[in-house]
């Protein structure tokens, strides 16, 4: 069995491919150099992957900033506080591109499973983070492909798309997930500022969880 | 009313651009350069946006070479005749990638709708070119963008989906679309090779439809 697993560098993808390698896939990991403005994103992923053992790990370029409008491509102020509705780092279309790329893959290496680390819980403002959206993007693996037409479709999987930050890095702790290579800051550095809501997340994550975070923060 | 339209640089997605102005549009040309072999579909397209008016022309470039498997990306035999079934010159997920950067686009200059290209009487072999298909995608779009939970959601329009090439042809002869821009040959050069599958089924469509193919053709 193979599965592509989308890989941020980010540690819901992490634990996603954990799971996926738990449940006896090869993974193929894939990242997507969208010109992010942190480059740590890609050489975090690059590190997870080497450390899940994976049998490929492709990047592939798509500057999404030609078409603009998002915090974490354009210079728009990254929030400390999270706030209700969908928010400024929301990337138009990110995941559909995304799942694109990985069905494109999938097909390529004949697949059976695309993995992506989406979670309704935490960030419920982004739209294609919701299972709805899945289940849609599941009907376009089945319509959309070869192997679809063949009756024999590649599935879209999220394990961790219901689960609270907290339980995401127990089963990451539990599985050995190689937690210390992720990188969760919007921001850049050595160090993770641990002031913006992404920094928040994943420190109350690992505190309810009862895990030492292995990321050094500043002060 | 603003459209985002995906030009080929072939005739299907010329007409349907046109047929998009016709209908009272302002275009936003979308090209992806997925690292085709034929460099000249990226110069037509540029061509046919410009002669069509649109008000921007993006290209976006995102190498599907990355993951191989295809006659039009990788240095597999071009067929000269068509075949039952998927055909070799088939591009992993190519329209589900293509519709994900328009639907990127779109939400990022706030198009009411993406017009594409796809053709399912001549081509039926691609599954991506399917009305099942297209209508799968547009559940994607509709529950994957802030427009569409917004409920004002982007429309995909397929205005050539059902026409026969000499349909087509014959329309963009009626709307004075810049059919001497495009290209159709699956090979490269001055002059159109007139063997391919590509150029039958155009040079088919021109004569069905009485109307004389401005391209320069091989003796």
């Amino acid at each position: 069995m193979k599965a592509v697993c989308l890989l941020s560098g980010g540690l819901d993808s992490c634990v996603t491919a954990a799971m996926a390698k738990k449940e006896g896939y090869e993974l193929y990991a894939l990242t997507v150099n969208y010109g992010q403005r942190n480059r740590r994103e890609i050489s975090s992923a690059k590190r997870v992957a080497a450390a899940l053992g994976a049998r490929e790990h492709k990047v592939i370029d798509a500057d999404l900033r030609v078409f603009g409008q998002s915090a974490l491509t354009d210079d728009i102020e990254v929030p400390e506080e999270a706030a209700p509705g969908i928010p400024p780092t929301y990337v138009p279309a990110r995941n559909t591109i995304f799942l694109s790329f990985a069905l494109a893959y999938a097909e390529a290496v004949d697949a059976d499973a695309i993995f992506i680390g989406v979670n309704a819980v935490d960030y419920s403002g982004y739209p294609d983070c919701r299972p709805e959206f899945i289940r849609a993007f599941q009907r376009v693996a089945i319509l959309g492909t070869k192997r679809g037409v063949d009756g024999n479709p590649i599935r879209i999987k999220t394990p961790v798309i219901d689960m609270s930050k907290e339980q995401i890095v127990a089963r990451g702790a539990e599985l050995g997930a190689p937690l210390e290579h992720t990188w969760s800051c919007y921001r850049e550095g050595e160090t993770a500022c641990g002031r913006c809501a992404s920094c928040r997340l994943r420190h109350r994550g690992f505190e309810k969880a009862g895990v030492t975070d292995p990321l050094p923060y500043e002060s």
